[in-house]
């Protein structure tokens, strides 16, 4: 039967990725510290659908972003797109069940979000974000708490040191600059200042015009709302050295309105590790009427990269602590009792697969696996209800009894 | 300008939900306590794209099944589909990795699928599966196991009692049916034995001996080596009377070859909570040679739609514990340094947003926010580095030291 079937290529998309075990236990510790984080200044958790209606997505974006949207028409002819990022769920949510929330509506959402960019490092075409965002306030008070609560997740899940980038949207409209000039502005880091004036000369300034502009720019003072939501940060506990007024920051979506920025880590060069910011106007695209909003989002799979780059994650495994072999068939209740017992104080043990295999034989399996222990029950064993232990790393073994071996493994095993 | 945009009507598309703080707080719950059986055994967590290549999962769950995927085209032309369970990307994963995983592999998956059914109750175009499976151990010491973590898994999750069905597929050769036939079987809970003999009629037998091989079936033994199975599942500690030997259950898809079990509650009436099998052929479809394989399915949904009916949930609440509100600007710095005390001691603390909207405005929100306790912090408190706590059930207020407000939120908030 097999051999007249077709054989499949076993294989993944280009930007799509498996994460296998130690991967993904490092993605789950990390959301883990985050979410922490967030229930603890009192931010609820979402879920939304991972397809939408195509008209809930566009418009949102700006026409580049939209190029990369994943769009199609299903089995019921509905245009549909698969969510882009989670602001714009966010939004709809917000408008779809208004009363129901809230207020202000306060959510963290950790999902997948799928762009059809060029891959390249840090850039794929499906990634997990992690988002904070507060709606229905439009004080700088929740402004300042998003900056204090990047801060503080970047330190929970492993970051020394992060610099925080703000800047306020209001900056570019106070020295008369346009959206699409916003745009040339936010290439900064990639073109250089030639390269941004080059751009506003394109766009229709003289040149003099825009290198003056770029400098005003540069040099310009924190308006005055940003220099109370920085104020309101120290209050709730930012620490010192960590935000950083940047005027020049832009950031590429279209709906920011005020408030914006951006987390860089000296250990991460391929670009930010999260972003964010006000968007008072979104919400009412579906509402009619203004619900100011503001969030941030920190980029699940670059701030892994960052992190292993500094060895945050050495020691963590996700091999189980221990195997329990059973020497023969019969030996299988006692060895499974043995387990049980283990696992009920906290210590993972998986149980060897082969009875009848001889010692020698799931010793080696048990080694392969990555397991630091073998509890090795045999005929002896079994009758006098002991466990010979076994130290996978040093070779040494010994008999104990049940509480001796829950003992020694909820000690030494994290 | 607001004006000017068409408005776009907030909602989802049918069979897609949104999971509201209160819902989303279950399903963390939910997975976080199978997640830790799961551990406990040896399983290790792994992730796969949401979105694979169309020949990767077709062909592997029967045609009927196929119809409901979601596949399109995407701008690179390729022929792509939406996970449709967590099985065959699993075999894809083993069979592209090969000697990278461990041997047996045990995995953990916590992922969406998707299947363009017809919806109704309990059936939805997206939902949950919570999975383990293991690939690489032909031996019944992993059926016994998957049958064990099964009943571990709604015990955790607080189902006092289910009823784990096992049946073997090999029964239904050696009975001489075939896969068409066991199709049919596989409707008896619907359309009843008159209906099944019916169709088994359809299918090409005589009316007595359709009914005499479903009265045989119905009387069966298990094949030798369920009972292995069973008798080793009792070995790792199955509770009595959960395991139920059921010659008639089939399940529908294509790729089980040897032992499958279903679990149900008597506290959720619209079909199956999850289930699950063996599938020795399914990898060597990738790998041209036999990989054997199984595992079992949570259906999260289900799940909690069941434990709700069972009142499992109650008290659990998203709603942060407590609001800090500041009466004024100046307040802002002690408010935010209550908070921090408080979220280091575990409890939630949300800030109130308006700190010069007054006590009872800001308490009145705090209120609708769903939170027990509010922290006024007034000019006064903020000088001698109080705090009025207000518990807004009782109405009772009193002005407490830092660490007091710490202990008693610490012992009153679970």
């Amino acid at each position: 039967m097999a051999e007249k079937e077709q054989r499949i290529q076993p294989r993944t998309l280009k930007g799509f990725n498996d994460y296998l075990p130690e991967q993904a236990l490092r993605r789950q510790v990390v959301q883990e510290r985050l979410r922490h984080v967030f229930e603890r200044w009192g931010y609820q958790p979402l879920e939304t659908p991972t397809l939408e209606y195509a008209d809930v997505l566009l418009g949102r974006y700006g026409a580049e972003a939209e190029k990369l949207i994943y769009r199609f028409t299903d089995n019921g002819g509905r245009d549909v797109a698969l969510r882009y990022d989670q602001t714009v769920p966010f939004a709809r949510v917000v408008a779809q069940y208004g009363e129901k929330l809230a207020r202000p509506f306060r959510r963290y959402q950790f999902q997948r979000v799928w762009r059809g960019e060029n891959t390249g490092r840090g850039r794929e075409r499906e990634f997990t974000q992690c988002d904070v965002d507060v709606a229905g306030a439009a004080s700088p008070v929740v402004d300042a708490e998003t900056l204090v609560i990047a801060a503080e997740g970047y330190r929970a899940i492993g970051f020394p040191r992060v610099q925080v980038l703000v800047n306020d949207r209001t900056l570019f409209d106070d020295l008369g600059i346009s959206k699409e000039e916003v745009i040339s502005i936010d290439k900064l880091d990639k073109i250089g200042a030639e390269g941004v004036i080059r751009e506003l000369v394109e766009r229709g300034r003289e040149e003099a015009a825009a290198t003056d502009l770029l400098s005003r720019l540069q040099s310009a003072e924190p308006p005055a709302r940003l220099k109370d939501v920085l104020a309101m940060a120290e209050d709730f506990g930012m620490p010192e050295g960590v935000l950083q007024f940047e005027p020049t920051l832009a950031r590429g979506l279209e709906y920011y309105t005020s408030t914006i920025l951006e987390v860089r880590s000296p250990d991460y060069t391929a670009g930010s590790i999260g972003g964010g910011g006000r968007y008072d106007a979104l919400i009412r695209r579906f509402t009619g009427r203004d619900v100011p909003a503001v969030g941030f989002s920190f980029g699940l799979e670059r701030v892994i990269e960052a992190l292993e780059a500094v060895g945050a994650f050495s020691g963590m495994r996700a091999a189980p602590a221990a195997v329990a072999i059973a020497l023969g068939r019969a030996q299988l209740r006692w060895a499974g009792d043995v387990a049980a017992r283990l696992r009920a104080a906290g210590v993972s043990v998986a149980m060897a697969t082969d009875p009848d295999g001889g010692a020698g034989k799931q010793l080696g399996a048990a080694g392969k696996l990555g397991a630091r222990y073998a509890l090795l029950v045999g005929e002896s064993e079994a009758a006098a209800q002991q466990v010979a232990l076994k130290d996978l790393e040093s070779g040494q073994q010994e008999t104990l009894g049940l509480d001796e071996v829950v003992q020694r493994l909820t000690a030494t095993v994290p």
